[in-house]
């Protein structure tokens, strides 16, 4: 039975020229970017081109562009690295209540240290209107940071309003943008966007586990959260993982164009919901103007992880809320308000560019049939 | 014409069985372990083996084992982790003066945030006697951070001593060991030598860049450096790089014991040292009794760069002191007290089990023709 994998916003199957990419450099181009000799410096050119596919998607400029090892540590050394190189211009931090657990986290941290951190609540639908962000950005808030896709509803955040709020309060605030669900799949543009940091994640666009990347403005200072060896400017030191840096670098390469995949999954996301509709008992999460990549409902009266082990048993891979909250009820759908049923049956349907309309069919086959079964024991 | 790879302490070649692991987990494997599905089942399954396999070469519990992006992240989480978390008890620090930077570079923050920081200083190979331990050691100290084996100089450094001059001195410190060097190359039980942190990292034992071990002993509590989604009980989050896991766990499965290995290596380090000491102008600066692993020597008046570049042409690949220092003079040897000439000619020749005698022979014939070549020009 061939499998159906919607659960890409977790994480993805790594692409063919990631893959290879990889590979290459493990057992060939094997050298060590600092080394002197000549296996460091193809090394370090193999580095230089992963950078400017990344730069290049963004149309930013390469040593904007620093790896990380992943989204998390993105997220962390930009929020801590700001807020703490910023603490003697003020102590006021604004973002969502609907942020990854990367910034969530790190926002209980700061208020450990002495930060106010303001948590904006979003609609039933996970979106934060502009007005929330002018309201909430003061003169004496120093850093922004809002996700510019929700990674359990999909909803597309007004980061734009945020840069605005900044310059409106004429505020000495950094904008952090955790773009981990958005990256290869809208057209980003942190400098068009008004951002100062910009956090990416490999896995979730056909790229390896363990590599990210952090987009860090000129001229903007972070503070580092680990010291060594001065690679990527000090600011991320440690031997850069050149495989996953490479497989990063082809992983964006290879990634479609959103103008030509965007229609594409909003015609996934269409069939999937207009079979939803047709189910007694189940209502979509997702705003309708969200990213189509993510497509969560709530399937009647069935708990979300009897139902994910049903469907994981015919081959079909979901996720009830995010990976990252295992289990635990979603404080996303929280705070949009749902209600406890809701969300305890709640499940998150997440596409990548290999999915097809087929896959689409036999899932919601098998959810009628998990619904049926289900729904009888209890 | 057949590369000579004697950069073993910069990077290694990642090994067969080790790439295997990572392809597999990029591209069928690929389900991420917080994933309720079987995908995640089989992700997180994966990784137990891994850490099952580093911490069965340990001698110590699988629980004990966290991963990290490599050895910087490892002595950085370690030495931040215990100082911070122990700083109402003391502040003074012991450590020496020729450790890794990113265990002196973090040493140097430390002492910014009020801890107080012993430097150890070598011999002139680079050993640390037992006696200067036990003198620095006092009751007021809250940690140690010793390396087991220099990178550059290839010493092995008293751990052991260390443990026993904390229980002396009834000193509340923590015992870290930067065991980068060291790992798969000599035995080490973390738990006899009395150690309760010890630093791994991936690309030193042909796995791969980008991923690295943290033991912490049973009981020990770290602060956190980065917070998220709860992965690695907390300590470390972040969606785990399960590819490079599989591989740090592949590649410590395929390392030959250290009992038949290291009569190997001191058999090619002495072939290599007695072909040294019939060249004029050419000294030996590793201990006898230092890790056959590693020689490094000083090529008479030849400039270490000049000569590490004419035998890159060749595809003979060598360092200049270590690949981290890149270029700059090495801050090892002038701790050990060389003078300014033997310091600027100083190359580390660093070896694995895949290197040979014959490789050894035609490294010898190059530096012969390097120096003859060389020496004339300046």
């Amino acid at each position: 039975m061939a499998e159906i994998y919607f659960d890409n916003s977790s994480t993805t199957r790594v692409c063919r020229e990631a893959a290879e990419a990889v590979m290459e450099t493990m057992t060939e181009n094997y050298g060590n970017p600092s080394s002197l000799h000549r296996k460091g410096f193809l090394a370090e050119q193999t580095m230089r081109g992963a950078r400017e596919n990344v730069a290049s998607l963004l149309a930013v400029q390469p040593e904007e562009v620093y790896f990380t090892s992943g989204g998390t540590e993105s997220n962390n050394l930009a929020l801590f690295g700001a807020a703490r190189a910023r603490k003697k211009r003020g102590k006021r931090i604004v973002t969502t209540a609907i942020e990854h657990p990367s910034v969530l986290n790190v926002m209980k941290r700061l208020e450990q240290e002495g930060f106010e951190v303001v948590y904006l609540k979003p609609d039933k639908e996970g979106r934060i209107a502009p007005e929330q962000i002018f309201e909430a950005v003061t003169p004496q808030t120093i850093l922004v940071s809002i996700m510019k896709v929700n990674n359990e509803l999909g909803s597309v955040l007004p980061v734009e309003a945020a840069a605005e709020a900044i310059a409106r309060a004429k505020a000495p605030a950094l904008l952090h943008v955790d773009a981990v669900q958005a990256f290869g799949k809208l057209a980003l543009r942190p400098e068009r966007a008004g951002a100062d940091l910009m956090s990416m994640s490999g896995h979730k666009i056909h790229g390896p586990k363990g590599v990210g990347a952090l987009y860090v403005r000129r001229g903007v200072h972070l503070e580092p959260l680990t010291f060594g060896g001065g690679q990527e400017k000090d600011v991320r030191p440690g031997t850069e993982s050149v495989p996953l840096i490479a497989g990063l670098g082809a992983a964006v390469a290879a990634l479609p164009d959103p103008a030509s995949e965007l229609p594409r999954m909003r015609a996934l996301n269409g069939l999937l919901r207009a079979g939803l509709a047709e189910i007694p008992g189940v209502a979509v999460n997702s705003p309708a103007d969200g990213l189509p990549y993510i497509l969560n409902f709530s399937a009647g009266s069935v708990r979300a992880e009897t139902m994910l082990h049903f469907l994981s048993d015919k081959g079909i891979y979901v996720s009830s809320g995010s990976a990252c909250s295992k289990g635990r009820e979603s404080y996303v759908l929280r705070a949009a308000g749902l209600p406890h049923e809701r969300i305890a049956s709640s499940l998150r349907l997440s596409f990548s560019r290999f999915n097809t309309a087929d896959e689409a069919q036999s899932f919601l086959a098998a959810l009628k049939e998990g619904l049926a079964v289900l729904s009888i024991r209890g």
